[in-house]
């Protein structure tokens, strides 16, 4: 998504000022840590003093819970732009599951900040986040009890399949780009196919 | 491993207090990163001046390193000791996904900072470390090889398995516990299931 679509998405009002903040803070995050990095580390990378964040973040805990809402928001709708619920079960798995580890590669950046400093995030900001993860995880949960019931998946344990799925996925961004794995779509492809395996 | 064994291990001295400051050391990383962590945080959990490092680290970069290098060891030891390369290689993968998995939850704060934090050390240490990973991950490796030779496994692409199986147990330690799996041996059963199904 470019800075333009995820300016208006929404609908929500959202400066380009604002957008270039939450670049810069998600490479800030990304190379030092939530913990490591001051309000004055963010505005530097974009040549402006530290009060120049106040006007659109009231503090760094505000702007790293805009990042993971953003980051979780379209994580969420690559996966159900992949869905089509009119196709079997296993061609769906294989859609749903190849948008969400291509997600993770693309944004790998973008996507360590918002899985590894969710305990940065204050509790009723923890809240609103879990909220956007249960509803990813009920677009393939769906798909899975589709499965089942139409005779094309087989598991005793379809809640355990799902954490795995999702947990495979979320992997990618700690390791994307490998030595030997550069190349998002074959990661997308290789784990459609391993996700289908889980439940044949 | 508890903290004697931990101090013994591999012929190398180690004092109790360099276990302690280690100890200290993971719990504050694993709370507020290294870079949000200084030695004065650390020493403080430890009622210790900042001081009382350099005797055993002298640097926070060169604990963060022996922190590392301990944990990947760990991961490695429990992969070997679990396998049995006289058993069928079905149930050697089993084993040793179920040890990996296991590692991973009950160590997950050890785990989280050893694999999160490794873009913090210093080339030479990073070349440690990833000598150490080589290891673990070669000890799947051989046994995916075996597996396909002797006609258990069938997969085209045991490099991509490989990596899937990897990076499926070490993202346990991102999310063990979770609400609905708390219970580190039916996380490693349903892993040691999942892996063996994806060579099916």
């Amino acid at each position: 998504m470019d800075t333009k679509a995820r300016a208006s998405r929404g609908g929500r009002q959202d400066s380009a000022a604002a957008c270039r903040i939450r670049a810069a803070a998600t490479a800030a995050f990304a190379e030092n840590g939530y913990g490591g990095t001051s309000t004055r580390d963010i505005t530097r990378r974009l040549g402006l003093s530290a009060a120049a964040m106040y006007p659109h973040y009231e503090s760094k805990q505000a702007l790293l819970f805009a990042i993971s809402l953003e980051g979780h928001e379209e994580a969420l709708h690559a996966l159900r732009r992949a869905d089509d619920p009119n196709s079997p079960p296993t061609e769906r798995l294989r859609a749903v599951v190849a948008a969400f580890a291509a997600w993770q590669a693309r944004q790998s950046e973008l996507a360590r900040v918002v899985q590894y400093e969710i305990r940065a995030l204050a509790p009723d900001q923890h809240k609103k986040i879990l909220a956007v993860r249960r509803k990813t995880s009920a677009v393939i949960a769906r798909i899975i009890e589709a499965g089942v019931g139409a005779g094309e998946f087989a598991t005793d344990d379809p809640d355990g399949v799902l954490l795995a799925i999702l947990s495979l996925c979320v992997d990618v961004c700690r390791w994307f780009p490998s030595r030997t794995h550069s190349d998002a779509d074959r990661v997308a492809a290789l784990y459609a196919d391993l996700a289908v395996r889980m439940l044949a």
